[in-house]
């Protein structure tokens, strides 16, 4: 039988600093063209509202390859139900033998994502980041910390969220957490900010954000939802993405794009960062941002790398 | 816990004529409009060679959406493994959730095919068939023979195959089978004719087949593949397709319309028959083509009456 493992066994095996490494690669390996993603696969549905996305593909040269099966039901709250929901199936690349059923009901997902988002400020954050800004205070937000923590000093955190009430519930082992009354007031006091909304309108504008600030927004990954302001792009230094295409299609760049405020060749992609090909930083006066849409090489990278860590528990029994 | 099932289970609970109806039954929905199946995903690897498919969809109105994945690895045979593999998910459309992972190593593919056939031959097979032809002597030869049993009361059958020694191994419950010396061989002999290999070039030419025979031609799933000749599709009187869409791109049917031999409007889907939107054969004397490339509805359609009997069986303990 194939083995089958649950979100409890990889919540157990999975740390943050090798979680961070893994999809670092593979940002690495997608900006040098060596994966193989065809285009996303979707179903649209209808009463109730809902949709599913199949992403897939591998690293060239990888012994597996991985297809990533996403749904997602707003109405499912209603129902006591989570909105989100995945599976991953790891395969054979050389045999097409299913290796493995990742059950992991878009927990890998939520931490590939926090993960892109330590990439990103190890490569754009200032020095002596104080206080970290989390814009949208839910289970993205919260990883987005405890993935920070593993890259930054920094054990200060600002909080806003549309409630008031759910931002005072928002806790992250390890962070002191203030509430902010406003993005506005959040941006004045934090160099290093993350939105993790589901918004369709700018949350942060041009007069809103600070020099030396670095922004990750994590929150636009389809059509339609946008976190920042198109002219804020015109004032970064760097504009990072994860993936150049992607970002020009959907994601708060795509929005810069169309205004012509900026040209797809000011996208810089996070893998030529790490690689070195395209200059990060320069100094603490500089405006930068990270637009992360999600890529499926951030998927294979984080199952491969859970398929790992299971196999190696022989405690864990499968089926 | 989702419930994996696995193909021994799947062969335990399906009968043949519940999945003869339920393919019927996904035909003409297809026909209607009332599915919807975006374009097929694929991957495809080199060193060792090999190709992973996804198709994935839903029927109208259904409470559920089907994902399969099949893969094929034709150096598998050397290292003794299946060459094709495969998985089908089933989750509910009305909340995203993962009902059950039918682990069928490409077992409900196989019959989803061989019930196509038995579909096509209830519509276009002459009456009194006395023997059945079937051209490739492996698991689908033998499947379209036992789903054949369901609506035919033949009981001879004529096999070729390129391999003699295989020929004379294949063995069906319930039939008399003689092994034919060549296809023209086999034609002479029989009114109904189901070809079932992975030729790349016709192996039934115009001359071998006789008036009032019956051809279905399952193995051209992809490019590349034929077992046709082309003018046989100008002699038919009815040319059946399972979707007119994907005939035209790949299957026999494509290379006929490529010399222009005939037109699309030509085609007739197998769910305008059933549905009688169209005329299935009209007399004794007619040749009949069905030309079936596989279409996801069919996996649907089993993946559901799959799950449906595998739930109703309580001993089946899952995971």
């Amino acid at each position: 039988m194939i083995p089958v493992y649950t979100r409890e066994q990889m919540e157990a095996v999975l740390r943050p600093s090798d979680v961070i490494q893994a999809v670092e690669e593979g940002f690495v390996a997608y900006s040098r063209g060596e994966t193989v993603v065809p285009p996303v696969g979707e179903l649209l549905f209808e009463n109730p509202t809902g949709d599913c996305h199949i992403k897939y593909g591998y690293r060239t040269g990888d012994p597996s390859f991985t297809i990533k099966i996403a749904t997602g039901f707003p109405e499912n709250a209603k129902k006591g139900l989570l909105t989100s929901n995945g599976v991953m199936l790891v395969f054979s690349s050389q045999t097409g033998e299913l290796l493995a059923i990742l059950q992991d009901e878009g927990f890998l997902t939520d931490i590939r994502t926090a993960a892109a988002g330590a990439v990103a400020a190890k490569l754009l954050a200032p020095r002596d980041v104080e206080g970290i800004g989390i814009i949208g205070a839910g289970t993205q937000g919260r990883l987005q910390l405890e993935y920070l923590k593993e890259v930054l000093p920094a054990r200060k955190a600002m909080v806003w969220t549309r409630s008031r009430e759910r931002a005072e519930a928002f806790r992250v082992d390890g962070f002191e957490i203030q509430v902010a009354d406003s993005c506005s007031g959040l941006a004045g006091r934090c160099r290093l900010i993350v939105t993790t909304t589901a918004s369709r309108q700018w949350l942060l504008g041009p007069s809103d954000v600070h020099r030396g600030t670095h922004i990750t927004a994590v929150g636009a990954d389809g059509g339609g939802k946008q976190e920042l302001h198109p002219e804020l792009f015109s004032r970064a230094a760097v504009r990072a993405v994860d993936s150049r295409k992607q970002c020009a299609q959907f994601g708060d760049s795509s929005y810069a794009l169309q205004e012509g405020r900026i040209q797809i060749e000011d996208l810089v992609e996070l893998g030529e960062l790490i690689d070195g090909k395209k200059p990060a930083r320069e100094n603490d006066e500089q405006i930068t941002i990270a637009d992360l849409t999600g890529v499926a090489i951030q998927d294979i990278q984080v199952a491969k790398l859970a398929l790992r860590r299971l196999m190696a528990r022989k405690d864990f029994v499968s089926n």
